[in-house]
């Protein structure tokens, strides 16, 4: 009965505490010099608590991930609507990608920096996430070719190049807003459609390209 | 005298080689797993002589960060005849960048994940060749913009957001190549071209940049 007592919140809002605490250690500390003690300091429970809940550091560590990724792709999948034409649903999507990034630095340090580079499992979770997000702009860049009735296609090796590009410069554009006073989640997302979407050339001949009112 | 006649090549020499060593090993096991054993056996030389030369496991690293950096840097620039105009500047630049990464993979590994990812001063030195790099990218989008006679001028706040977009995705597309069987420089260099210069829009309405002759 003691243990019922004390025990005054349910676990999955304890485990939610654990992983916020762990997020920003981690994001803020990188994932080597994480200390589990800070992590359950800062998460107001006992070290062994963590333990109990979240098993190891690597299991505590792949929670995380798991966690900002489907954050993150729910964020970008949520600002998007399906069937709007492509460059409004890349406009939609970006934007939504710099807010939640803007609004989850930790996490997405998590993502973009320590899980790449700790090797698997974390590596192939972090791979998994960024290999859905480069599947929707794939999409994306199709779509807007048959919107183009381009003719002939788009070469699938060129398609999934650009996407790849595409991808690497909202992720370069994130780390940099996240670290430049002032950036707003609204201006990357410009300067990203510009890049992307009017090219360098266009936008030298003042033909940048124009947000949907 | 004996201790001469066992010294049979320069130190110089040697010490590339135990940096060829380092760069495969941290490259390919990453910065924590990677063992100055396996590193000293790779080179050809004893442990000891590892730590005389190069100190410490953590100085190894940075001299691999330092050498990988010029490197990467120096075949850029050697790709690159200022005073030509800017799409060709560029064009010229990212054929040179993306043949580098093919042909030093290890390297790439060395600058773009382990080296950012593992605390200072590893971070600062790759941040630091990152930098200069992006300092170049914002050089040519300003000459594009002089030569476009561009009015009014950019925003230096749009300015760098381009230089960033733009490596962020020449470091995206870099891994791509890299992964992806067949895939050349000059193919990741089009695919950057069409996408920063021309601009998706362009691309599908059949614009797409073209290489000079």
């Amino acid at each position: 009965m003691g243990a019922v007592k004390t025990k005054r919140m349910p676990r999955a809002v304890r485990e939610q505490q654990m992983l916020d605490a762990a997020v920003r250690i981690f994001g803020q500390r990188g994932y080597m010099a994480a200390s589990m003690d800070e992590i359950a300091e800062l998460a107001g429970v006992s070290k062994p608590l963590v333990y109990l809940y979240l098993n190891s550091k690597e299991d505590l560590f792949t929670a995380c991930i798991r966690r900002e990724a489907a954050a993150l792709t729910a964020a970008v999948g949520a600002g998007v609507r399906p069937g709007l034409p492509a460059d409004r649903q890349l406009w939609d999507g970006l934007q939504a990608f710099f807010a939640h990034t803007a609004e989850h630095p930790d996490g997405w340090s998590v993502l973009h920096l320590q899980a790449r580079t700790h090797g698997d499992p974390f590596a192939a979770e972090a791979a998994a996430m960024r290999a859905e997000i480069v599947a929707f702009v794939t999409r994306l860049v199709a779509v807007a070719a048959r919107e183009a009735h381009r003719d002939p296609d788009l070469p699938e090796h060129e398609v999934a190049g650009l996407a790849e590009a595409l991808v690497g410069a909202a992720e370069s554009l994130a780390a940099w807003a996240n670290a430049t006073p002032g950036a707003t989640a609204r201006q990357a997302a410009t300067t990203l459609m510009n890049f992307a979407w009017a090219g360098l050339g266009n936008l030298m001949r003042g033909r940048p390209w124009t947000p949907p009112a």
